[in-house]
């Protein structure tokens, strides 16, 4: 892909956050599933960084390598047409210089955003350690933004605050604490908000009213469904590893089913047939195979 | 891995396919997945190419380079304590040295199984094209024979034939055909026939009795249920890309829902927490980080 294709790409994508319509982006984590969602419609798609690095063998943390989780991000962005966001945890990178290279690599990926987190997973830890020190949060964002403008590709900087994922602080001081960090990013140049963990719809409403830029949330079990998302002017919905867990699920239930019953309902009464799956792989002016129909 | 661990892997992998007890072999294409069959008890795991090509972004036929499937074996063989087989398509070889060279690479992946087919997957052709030549498909298992020999690991050699999954020739010469085949096999070095595309009990049950060796059946739609097969006498049931498949179907079922109710149940109400996750990928010995429950 030139330079000029995808600079056009990372556009329409900021375009899709400036709309009144609501962006829902699904989260993948693997090239079959991307297509799905793009045969399916959908403007355009996130990497889930917990599904790519949980399907590679990796607990979350980045502890993944950089240039492995960017080797997926390649194969989807190489597979679909629409914009592809990558889900790149906190930057890989101590400092900006190296989070710089992290945004570099994402374009080179063919990616047009990137999600940046200031969060270290440290969950029930009350010392204030869970988040990045919110200075050098600002100038890994400032870096980023000016390494997509040296590269002439202004993609979307998703900037997350972990300030309610991971319970940082009393509940009664999120809020002003999320809007704090959310303002100071978008003015580093992030340009959208990423606040997961709030599912209660007057939250939402009062983030989508404090923060200076769209805001993402997190549609998970309880939240308020796209409809109400997008009357409270929430710019994007994004479903986190929400769809790759549910996989799991099916493989667990499908265990269940084989231990149990032995017999094979849970992975063939819902199926995609071969013919189907190649369809979905292929792309124009490729020859199809018929496969049988199992 | 030592070479007398694999030894002792491969050794206890050709046991599970020598006693009465029908070998239930749930196929993966990634680390998570393969962990959850572990923890829920499975005697061992296959790969599926299908599903590991599929979510790489490529057709099936061999289409992903070797090294790039053998590495998706390895961190599957890494991950678990059972044996692993690896389904390697045709071989990846135009000649027996080929051949052997994948086995070797297979070896060194961890996998003590390997699957070799003799279909090209060209349905339809009544040519006779579809099916490999006899004298070099057998030429090609004597390989992978003499490599395990060499390497001091008895992989088990699961020898698939497709002519029934193929459909080649008239359908009353399928049985005979297939037992040619399979019994070549055998004689080839073969430790366990497989033949997919048989869902009759009463064919399967033919099959059992005229082939000289253990067979493998795919469960599909229609098959019979695991404790049939093990009355009938089969050795082994596999599922091939059908879990796969079903998570694709559940990745479209999701991206209907989302797109029709703008809901979240159908990736919310089945899951697999966080800390199931983290734990599915942990080993022993290794620390657990507390996650948010959603």
């Amino acid at each position: 892909m030139s330079t000029d294709d995808r600079r056009q790409l990372a556009e329409k994508f900021q375009e899709l956050h400036r709309g009144p319509k609501l962006l829902t982006l699904p989260n993948v984590w693997e090239v079959a599933g991307a297509r799905v969602f793009e045969e399916a419609g959908f403007d355009a798609i996130g990497t889930t960084s917990r599904g790519v690095a949980a399907s590679h063998g990796y607990p979350d943390g980045e502890a993944m390598a950089r240039e492995e989780m960017l080797a997926v991000v390649k194969r989807i962005a190489d597979s679909v047409s629409i914009p592809v966001t990558a889900d790149m945890e906190a930057g890989y990178g101590a400092t900006p210089e190296a989070v710089a290279q992290t945004a570099a690599g994402v374009i080179d990926a063919g990616a047009v955003g990137i999600n940046v987190e200031d969060g270290r997973n440290i969950m029930g830890d009350r010392t204030g350690a869970q988040l990045a020190d919110l200075a050098l949060q600002i100038e890994k964002l400032r870096a980023i933004r000016d390494t997509a403008a040296t590269m002439s590709v202004p993609i979307v900087i998703n900037a997350r605050t972990d300030v309610f994922w991971l319970e940082v602080g009393e509940p009664e001081d999120r809020l002003a604490h999320a809007v704090e960090r959310g303002n100071a990013y978008v003015e580093a140049g992030a340009d959208c908000l990423f606040v997961p963990g709030v599912k209660d719809r007057d939250m939402i409403a009062r983030l989508v009213d404090e923060l200076n830029g769209p805001i993402n949330v997190l549609a998970v079990k309880g939240s308020p469904p796209i409809r109400e998302l997008e009357e409270i002017g929430v710019a994007r919905v994004s479903l986190g590893s929400g769809p790759y867990r549910a996989t799991l699920a099916l493989l667990k239930t499908i265990a269940s089913e084989l231990t149990g019953l032995g017999t094979y309902r849970s992975f063939t009464e819902e199926s995609v047939r071969y013919g189907e799956l190649i369809d979905a792989l292929a792309r124009e002016g490729e020859t199809h195979i018929d496969y049988p129909s199992e």
